[in-house]
């Protein structure tokens, strides 16, 4: 999905599904830009924790080239819980170029 | 005014004012995305410390339905110092549905 | 280039050139929010790693006051690796007033 994988310490990011799996308890800080090409529509991305979205983002720009649906958020975990991200409402024409999606562990609990 | 509280590790944020209380002395990351529906003005929002602001954000597009000001930094904060976000210029109608506010200690000093 | 430096812990930050220097090896977090003033143009703004961009972000709105190209994400840096902002594409008319660029070692490897 990502083009490039930058930082992948501890290897609990699974690059073929696009899933963070946390390797301990604790809280993670986890931050996301999901760029939109031009077109006429409205795109929704969440960052979904075991299958529940925690916080959402927009971008419904008509007129420009290029533009982020951005958020960040805290969020606890327990081992072995996963969070991704999911394009809840409009398609990515030209897929994930440019988006980031990055995670890291704050402090365990 | 948040509509959820998602982490709160040792409830240094206080929900009902919604302003965060540094517990240490040390630096601080902040991160917000606060979202305005469709309507035809500016907001500008800004992360305050002890009540100067010292980072600032902005929305202004006339014609979408979402769009998030949205800025992050660090700041170095005394025991008992108070970050909170305030909404400087425009209105947010419907409230700070989807906005979020996060932040946790970098490195004590 | 920055009107303020809020945290500078360590100095590791050089307000003359803007440029970040890892002081030991490490993951470290960047944040950054470059803000546009009304105009008629695309900026493109990554973050530069020893010479290398490594992400980007864009805001090219034609009918706004102000607009962020903004981005996050995690590098794995060397002891005395560079990282510093590119403005690759635009120009920032009035300069980088309500600019930000964070960064802080997640975790040392």
């Amino acid at each position: 999905m990502y083009q490039w994988i930058l930082v992948n310490v501890g290897s609990h990011f699974d690059p073929a599904r696009s899933i963070f799996v946390a390797p301990r308890k604790g809280v993670y800080s986890f931050s996301y830009h999901v760029v939109k090409v031009y077109n006429r529509q409205t795109i929704q991305v969440s960052l979904v924790l075991n299958g529940w979205p925690v916080i959402s983002a927009f971008a419904g720009d008509q007129d420009v080239t290029r533009e982020a649906a951005t958020n960040a958020g805290l969020v606890m975990m327990e081992r072995g819980d996963k969070a991704y991200l999911k394009l809840e409402r409009g398609n990515l024409m030209g897929g994930w170029k440019y988006s980031t999606f990055s995670g890291f562990l704050v402090f365990p609990l």
